[in-house]
């Protein structure tokens, strides 16, 4: 019985790079998403928290799935931006996305990124994204 | 001899997800950066393009060397923008970073991202944002 | 009796452009600001709207505003992004924003800007930027 | 003989809030335009510097014409960021806008505002935004 967070997962799961990344659906509805991504020692920086590039990595694709969720799963991010509020460390990265605002064509989202350390949930980043409808024609193609 | 291209390479290499990602520093020096990533298989989403978080990663890290090359190695990326333009395929992506604006504790950057496929550059993303020096305290960290 | 609202409408009415916009700070205390701009003749595009730069406008003083609260008088907004979502129109723009993290220096802040037209509001554009307070100098001044 | 120049002359002409702030078209062609806005008292905020939403009025609408400019007159700004460099003052701000890229419905473009003070320019504010073209349909109209 697919359901549609279990769709969701299957796409997920088809992007080399989130599974390079371990990256997990938790959640997944209309206008809605949710990315995990664990805190290994291979997604640090130089001073031992987790690099800015693997959190704008789950914000980009948490945005990309909430526009998805409401656009259908042929999507783009255009464009995001984010600002990065405390160091990142402990166990896992938690993004969560919500639709703003959705035209046929195009969803504005909005992301917060969590880290979650010894239980305990804090903001780390706050993102802003536009996500894109790909034009259906024979060889549209989704960008992330 | 340590110029500053060698420290920089060193601070690339002491990345832990930098290494993951098989990132070099190609070019770096006072206001400017340039950071080449490989387009390997595992960096990819569903449809055989570069993942938007591989570039957002670039975009990133490569506005982190451009404003610490005027700021000192103690930076954070506070935050930035991407347009994606076009899916990124090919043999490499380039990500190069200049300072537009530096006072004493920011630098505004901005940095386009080529893909080089078959010895032919095309932009696919451009970003803007914000680098900011950490305050010298014993205990102060780079983000990224 | 001077209260923080109080306070804030003389901030408001002492920048020369909010008077030429007519703006008004409806809402003022620890964390959030709202900012209302009379919807008139003069403030509008070629096809009837209101010019993107009145909502533009709206957004930046609203954050400056929310940052303010937390940070103190001498804040200027460092950067910021805005989404339009729809064109706006009717009786008047209202423009509610509200921290998401400050530090000592910095806050980060989101603004939604909503058109009310016959009682109605509807968000026609939201934001997200960087507040930062001046350094005590002598000199120091807030930008906007 | 109504050239480029001039037909933009016209657009920005009637635009009630660009007459509002004397904004002048100075330059206008394929992939550029630059706009221009007198500094007047009442364009200011309470330190004697040019509000920040009169350099986001010129941004914005100077990435609007440089977008027009190669997707035609029916367009729309749909998303903008900027960074404030530094206060601005002096006679005039000059707002200069380029494509960096464009598809057949969207550019994405990038404008630097200068002010302009006893003939001297300096960079005040950086920004990068995506223009999109309305659909054609009888009722579309441009936001901005």
């Amino acid at each position: 019985m697919d359901d549609v967070l279990t769709i969701g997962k299957q796409v997920l799961a088809s992007q080399p790079f989130s599974l390079l990344l371990h990256a997990e659906l938790l959640y997944f509805s209309q206008g809605r998403a949710e990315i995990k991504v664990p805190i290994q020692p291979e997604l640090k920086q130089q001073h031992g928290f987790v690099h800015g590039g693997v959190i704008s990595y789950a914000a980009d694709n948490a945005l990309t799935f909430a526009g998805g969720s409401v656009l259908g799963p042929g999507v783009v991010t255009s464009e995001f931006k984010i600002n990065y509020l405390r160091p990142a460390r402990g166990d896992f990265l938690v993004a969560k996305a919500t639709v703003i605002y959705s035209s046929k064509t195009q969803a504005v989202c909005r992301c917060d990124v969590f880290m979650s350390e010894e239980g305990k949930e804090s903001l780390c980043a706050t993102s802003q994204g536009t996500i894109s409808k790909l034009p259906e024609t024979p060889d549209s193609r989704t960008e992330d």
